[in-house]
């Protein structure tokens, strides 16, 4: 055990990494990478099985436990925000510092680009197997494994408007779970939490587009697909840019609600109270002055 | 940053709302939006989808979670009770003020509107691309999205009854969940049981007419499809008194079976035990007070 | 307000019952009711609605999570066992007195009773609407709504097995759960681990003939159907003795494996440590009171 | 009672094991019982219904809930690792000792096996009355109740491929859930965290063998099938060595993984603070000790 301690102990100093923001980034692309590793993992073996081994609702769990896990994997370290979005919305509210937005996002996508890739692997004889391999468009198409496409119902619109409201569903509750004056939850359970507001956003808000709401989730599976086979039709007809940028917007709309609902004035209240508490030591204060100076000017007398 | 914090605390002290009751108006009327949201969207993602993007199963987990989510958002706030039954059980109880109960049962409803109005907007494509886009009745009908309608074979009086049942279980779970004299669960975890008991209610008794259950989860929705296209079809046949009255009736019965069957006996026990220790008390002090008479008189004989 | 509380003080001066063994009782007979009205209620669903409303999935998660809200409802006063076959483990281990044993036995059943007349009551219309309205044999059957009845494969003998196998595992589990030495979760959520057990054992011992492992959750329910409209036919051919009598055997075995391969040694350890500390005790102090002495004696001299 | 208790005393004293080694071995074996227990189980119930009692679906839930149960069974006394791949990685990392893990890999085998022999007792008659009673391959075939056999797609390469994704993800998973230095969830929460990781996991990566990831869980159950009536032929074509090997090269990549990723940067950060405070420590010392010095000095020249 002596030499295995110390050959640990070797290996761990010599991949050490110093820099905080380097390690939360690394810790965000694992995180991710877990997410859309069993998230897509799921919708690989719903479509490849031809719905023998999955249903829509084993995705909606998987999406939803699978966020959970990214998030108990990374969140002492990076917070676990898994989504560009989530990172945008704590810069927004002055949480996070703004120049960790762009290093979480290209590390939550890359972290994406793989987990799409460890699928790929996984089930490259089944995709090989099903009829439609590589197709993006038609009944059997199996780019939707990795990056969402809209149902045929959906006008670009629509869906822009589906992902603004499924990302600022999304804000709402991940801000009243980690609002610090609205602790409703116990330590430690926020994971799971959040977990849960995945899976509900699948159940009902799942139809139309397969609620991407993170542009990393969508964006780095994406890229996966157009080198690894699917080519380049799997940017036509603009849709890849809604999953990117309609959840910034949604972010926005979601933080100004729960704020104006909630938020503003719990902090509020919070001002209120410290600030009367301060005056309160004021007029305390120099009560307690005058007091001094009276007794001062007694005890002057009575020298 | 100085710049952006500066710029959150002037938009927090423009928009802080100071009223207690208004702000706790404010918070049920968002959980009670979130509830519904997520609720009413699944059975839209189950009836739009034609079964392939959901099963009731998927109804019931979302609107027990969508719960859990609601109580989340608002509970520090206003208690989280979504439900105007809910708000009568408190007041019956006497552990809210009655004065509560009309301002929470109007905003709950508003935040149902509003939930609905949401689930229209994201799904309004596919809701045209229905066959049945804006029936009331048959077999694809839509306005079962919304608000409950009772199945074929649910006569009025088995209605009322079934929703009477439906809400006292719902009544005793929750008075058993935050009775303070019978305390199971831990702190911040009420919300995940409270939407557990929707789940099981749903599970067990959501074939009749779809478990409302909530009079402003059912009403809300029900005027907005009035307003939205389905039109005043929506009030026929009476069905939609009967999840705005029923509740309270079964509010009633849940609360009498709980407290006759567990709640009564256990506050008569700490009752009984404040009182020997009161009576205790007494019988010390006059001891104590005797004996220091007794010693005032020794005290002066020695004198 | 202030004349609600009085009104509310005297309605529970007036109801409340001060043995502690009939209101144990009381609260068992609730929390069994809730288990069988939530239970029996899912599969109603599933059966009355001809599987759109239900499946067996559905079944099984409404057993477990009935069984977490009815141990919640009465967990603090009673202990929760809403099982007579619990409540035998338990009394086996000298962790409850015997006496409970029949007391809970009968207030169990009749909970049990009266949850599948609710259940009856609610689903009136929707049962006198089923083809098969009052059969016991048969493909539409609905008396397996309330009790349970063997599969066609099942012969007598090996359904006596599956009723052993499941209690003894359920059994093992609950022990593991609530073993003072062996305390894996936190204070609080046996509710919810035991429910999981429940649900657990209804994904895989549910095939046979229902998973009852609870002689009352199946004689309440029987006798129910019987008085109902079912008639005698629900006792012929034996089956209804083997729920009752297999699950106390079945305890009687999951008591002895676990204690055998888990509880004797952990409570051994324990009895070891104690043991060891008292003799460490004892040996201190005769050291002590040999010091003692000859301090005593060193005093003595140099007096 | 009192006759009980003595009883009792004496059986435990009769039947307690002191030897740790041997104690931990046999709760580990108990753990595995119960996981292979309700996961076959549930495969059973899912195989020889046809269906009507179970989907993939629940066979993920059995399988995720009852690693969970087992973990709660022996998690106290032997750590719960249920899996000789789980006792690998913590022997990598220097946190189990190696001699326990062929004592674990054999008991947790047993445990497997013995779990395995109680659902083919329970599902006797069931496995007779089904069409392919003993089949290894085809259709109908019962052999996949116990072991897992590739699907028809399937190479042997990406079958290894896939255990060892597989057993990677659980690893890096599992090893954030219990890093001493990320330690994300409530104390006692681990086992149900694990659960879940299982269930993800057998909700995206359980389309192309079944998701052994665990070398005992699969060996144990296709040794009884050997046995008990299906032949040698569960052994042919090799796939039986994948779920035996691929695990443990699984286990090594995804140690490897967490810790690049994750681990070792905590342990740093953990060890500079450490070695900074020693530091910090070391200075103080000697400047404690010139000062002493000097005043010893200064003390003396008083002198």
């Amino acid at each position: 055990m002596g030499w295995q301690k110390h050959y640990l102990d070797k290996l761990s100093r010599f991949f050490q990494i110093r820099n905080l923001l380097l390690r939360q980034a690394l810790a965000e692309c694992l995180g991710t990478l877990i997410l859309v590793m069993f998230g897509c993992g799921s919708v690989a073996q719903l479509v490849l099985s031809g719905g023998s081994h999955g249903m829509f609702l084993t995705v909606n769990f998987a999406f939803g436990f699978a966020a959970t896990l990214g998030i108990l994997v990374c969140g002492q370290i990076s917070g676990g925000h898994l989504n560009p979005a989530v990172t945008f919305a704590l810069c927004l509210l002055g949480r996070e510092r703004w120049r960790k937005f762009p290093m979480y996002f290209l590390f939550q996508t890359i972290g994406a680009f793989f987990g799409a890739a460890i699928i790929f692997g996984m089930y490259y004889d089944a995709l090989w197997d099903h009829p439609a391999s590589f197709n993006v468009t038609g009944p059997d198409a199996t780019a939707g494994i990795f990056a969402t496409y809209p149902g045929n119902h959906l006008t670009l619109v629509n869906g822009f408007f589906d992902q603004i409201i499924g990302t600022a569903a999304l804000i709402v509750c991940i801000l009243a779970i980690v609002d610090p004056h609205n602790n409703p939850i116990p330590q430690g359970l926020e994971a799971f939490t959040v977990g849960f507001v995945v899976l509900v956003i699948g159940l009902s808000m799942g139809f139309n587009s397969g609620y991407a709401v993170n542009p990393a989730r969508d964006l780095g599976p994406r890229l996966f697909t157009a080198i690894a086979g699917w080519g380049s039709e799997v940017f036509t007809q603009g849709w890849f840019l809604v999953p990117v940028f309609a959840p910034f917007l949604g972010t926005f709309i979601g933080v100004m609600i729960y704020q104006l609902m909630v938020g503003f004035h719990m902090e509020g209240e919070v001002r209120d109270r410290k600030e009367s508490t301060e005056q309160e030591t004021v007029r305390l204060t120099n009560v307690t002055s005058k007091d001094n100076s009276r007794e001062a000017v007694k005890e002057r007398n009575e020298c």
